[in-house]
């Protein structure tokens, strides 16, 4: 369960490329029947020609954007140390540029201009023109001075909290991040909110989504997850994960690895799969889309589960249409929907006992001393283990939103002034102790875990439950339309499913916002528990016989 | 002696590290004791910030120039297929943009407000504003017109060109390069030339030297190598390659490769090797430059002779003054130059038998069956035969100037109109005939063979040759002052030579032109072909008893 940082930033400003000629000929044909003037015409002409030159403009933002992808892809997998410096130069230069290009007054006033037009709420003019001014707008509130100074802090930032946490002291960190939360608050005026100010950061990850919303469905999870974490807790031995802690053979981890991810549809003609120290998902292009994934001897399987997790995202972005590839609508449309995508490739799919009724004989073949004599029910049951730990990206399934949740409340209370940051820690250990009944030793292990707060990211951490979330909101709704989707996972047949995806989410790219897309793919309105909580209380009752 | 083409793009444009500390210690004493005025103070003051301006212009500049060499070297190493088209978009983008920051007019004001600075010509201050100042005139020079439309031929050219050579067919290719020509002869128009138009041409890639320098030095060249090869050519089977004709596994010659790489002073710690079809060199600082090589079963050695080229290459570029990382003095100066170094470590080291003193019993364990019954002697001879062949990048040492020699005459003939272009496949094997007695069979092996032209590269070719003669007179001098190095290869040290070259050419970067550098490196005035033609007849006579 990696759940590393996927930036966006590498899916955001991107451009149209113009698909106006069916309208050309239908108006055409209206005109030689006299039903349109000469000077229609004539707007549609400058219209047509300010969205080629907003589509231009744009077009060089996302190339630097994409340049700037590669260069991170390259940091984390193939450049010498000596590189560091240079490239963190490199960058800086690439990402001002991109902000310089993308927030002129010229593209504000195509964006002002071409919002007359009229075109059809599902085109992609109308979308393009829609997610471009969001984007635009965002960029454009914040001040400049408040743009480098956080760039500055940030930078320092993830320094101070390396440090800090290798030393397990909190202390080193406390002022840094005291100003980190200050700037979210002049991060969250700038962009503006109407009653709560979690809004404003939430809406950068998850455009659209409320915080009351989330909450809501927080709630309801927290209602059914905490008991389903006593029941499991009091049987915690029903289940070992003995299978799992032997010794595995890196290079035959790859090998294995690389079958299903060609059996669930990743495309190594436009993508391929590299080693990196965290597993990511980056590209270029809707036809360069590229994975890595992590080895190590005593850490099976998870390699595999990363790369079916990376899979996952990088399905999303390989399946836009392509009318859409090098425009800002390529891509995925939120955190949340792309985490949809990984959880459930990795979970719903991949820690399913379907796919392992497939995939296990292999398997065994793969590594015969240590899982011949291992079942496929046990290891079935070893990869989905419950244990109560201390770090979000070890979690399992059932405790991982546990995690979430203690983060989403103590970000409001920081960004709300009801918590200190020095009071923070405390805090911290209070929750573990009251979601899973642990105090952590040291802050390394508690407060101190995750990078995100030294970069910046508030407002971020939720998105990976509402992945969760979403993943069998959409997912419940394939089985519907395709009851016999785990039979044919058990045949190891992955493609109708992610036909279903790729026609219902992956080609629309950016064009809908989650909630539209929820409403459109389940006619729900809005994000609900229900399928997640039906599959996780499922799953883990049987497995635990609760 | 695999001739790639060394893109200098991205060694050009860079910008200073301003490094003014001393200076000023010594003007403040000198102020303290009444000998500046004030009024001094304020003008050097004014400068430094015009110098810190122009440093961080040409800096965005350079990153965009090190970001789109990135970008190269993945097309040419990990991209999988489906990522061509978009890269090609993003590497137009950054290049428009590096060149729209480079030209504008207020770097021009501020290279002639500078200029009137006074720096003295050693110092790195004065050399960046006479190397940024050549650069950006040549960059000016061009109308943005011109600029466009060498862009679209030459990317057009290149892909009709790939289907001519593989059809054999130069008609295919003939009105694309009769474009090409006339396109290079408008480049050359508007840098100007005093009377020789192919000097315009020739200044890109190797700034200040002259094609009457360059044709003296080939004269002399040809009056002693064109009986030396038919002397050879008598005893032509003096010399047998029997050794190399067999299979090496790929693996092994990539391990055995990376001892002499590492021995030689590539430091991997700020650089990195991968494969490639065709086998470059490239870097994105001081601190991280990359080389490639090309593996086969059935060519060995020439795996190993492509990674001592680019090793060599590799060397001037890692081994420059850190003071010039990242500004536009840091790279080698010239084509020419850059050549020396890589035809130096591949052939006057690869290539020599005190070099294989030290490596032959190890080459023999690593592939005992083919080579442990072919002595040392057998080797060295083999790896050195010459032999009369159609194709440039395959030629042994000796014949290899002839092919420069038929493109440098056959340019210049093409460029001043004597010859046209429906006649160059006749002008080309008539010539081929004259030097090496051969008639090609098709243009595939003849005209066509080389990518320079589709690309719209004329007067490039000459530096190949003008590489192999630097090498030779830089390398006597180092062998006056350190007269052991054949000692020290015989025993596996290369230090000596590596720091007689860093200290000599590598630290300075673009500082020096070819003509300065020769001057303070051996004293003489210009380019000499002595010492090159003694190597040759001394190695050649002895290899063939003549």
């Amino acid at each position: 369960m990696r759940n590393e940082i996927v930036t966006l930033s590498d899916r955001r400003e991107r451009h149209l490329r113009l698909r106006a000629v069916q309208v050309r000929v239908s108006e055409t044909l209206r005109y030689a029947q006299g039903d349109i003037e000469e000077s229609y015409f004539q707007r549609r002409k400058i219209l047509e020609e300010q969205l080629q030159s907003l589509q231009a403009k744009l077009k060089d933002v996302t190339n630097l954007h994409h340049a700037s992808a590669l260069l991170g892809w390259d940091q984390q997998t193939y450049m010498p140390p000596g590189g560091a410096e240079a490239r963190a130069e490199q960058l800086a230069t690439l990402d001002k540029l991109a902000h310089e290009l993308f927030t002129t007054d010229e593209i504000g006033q195509l964006l002002t201009d071409l919002a007359q037009a009229g075109f059809d709420y599902d085109s992609n003019e109308a979308s393009l023109l829609r997610v471009a001014r969001r984007d635009y707008d965002l960029a454009r509130k914040l001040p400049p001075e408040l743009v480098a100074e956080m760039s500055r802090t940030f930078s320092i930032g993830q320094q101070i909290w390396a440090k800090a946490r290798a030393d397990q002291d909190f202390a080193q960190f406390r002022d840094t991040l005291a100003k980190i939360v200050d700037l979210n608050i002049q991060v969250a005026e700038a962009y503006g909110y109407e009653d709560n100010i979690y809004d404003a950061l939430l809406d950068q990850f998850e455009p659209g989504m409320k915080t009351a919303d989330v909450t809501s469905v927080f709630n309801e999870l927290k209602a059914s997850l905490v008991p389903l974490v006593q029941a499991i807790v009091a049987r915690i031995d029903a289940v070992s994960d003995t299978p799992l802690k032997q010794e595995f053979d890196e290079k035959l981890q790859w090998d294995f690895g690389l079958l299903p991810l060609h059996a669930i549809g990743f495309d190594m003609e436009r993508g391929r799969q590299d080693k990196s120290t965290h597993p990511f998902t980056t590209n270029f292009s809707i036809n360069d889309v590229r994975v890595t994934t992590r080895l190590a001897r005593d850490t099976f399987p998870s390699s595999l589960f990363s790369t079916l997790h990376e899979g996952g995202h990088a399905l999303y972005e390989q399946n836009g249409d392509s009318a859409l590839e090098g425009s800002m609508l390529a891509g995925g449309t939120s955190l949340g929907v792309h985490e949809s995508q990984s959880r459930l490739w990795e979970n719903v799919l991949g820690r399913s006992r379907p796919f392992w009724q497939y995939y296990y004989p292999g398997l065994q073949e793969f590594f015969p001393k240590q899982l011949e004599r291992v079942s496929l029910d046990e290891f079935y049951r070893a990869i989905n283990r419950v244990e109560l730990s201390f770090i979000r990206v070890e979690a399992d399934e059932v405790t991982y939103n546990m995690h979430i949740f203690l983060r989403f409340e103590l970000e409001q209370e920081l960004l709300t002034g009801r918590l200190n940051v020095a009071d923070l820690p405390a805090a911290w250990n209070a929750k573990m102790e009251a979601y899973l009944g642990l105090t952590p030793p040291n802050d390394a292990l508690g407060v101190l875990q995750d990078i995100h707060w030294s970069g910046g990211m508030m407002g971020y951490f939720p998105t990976y439950t509402l992945g969760n979330v979403l993943s069998l909101q959409f997912y419940s709704q394939a089985l519907k339309e395709l009851p016999d989707l785990p039979e044919q996972f058990a045949r190891g047949e992955f493609g109708a499913l992610l036909g279903w995806f790729r026609e219902h989410i992956h080609r629309h790219g950016r064009k809908y916002t989650a909630n539209e897309l929820i409403r459109r793919v389940t006619g729900d309105d809005g994000i609900k528990a229900g399928p997640y909580l039906a599959y996780i209380n499922q799953k883990f009752s049987e497995i635990y016989s609760l």
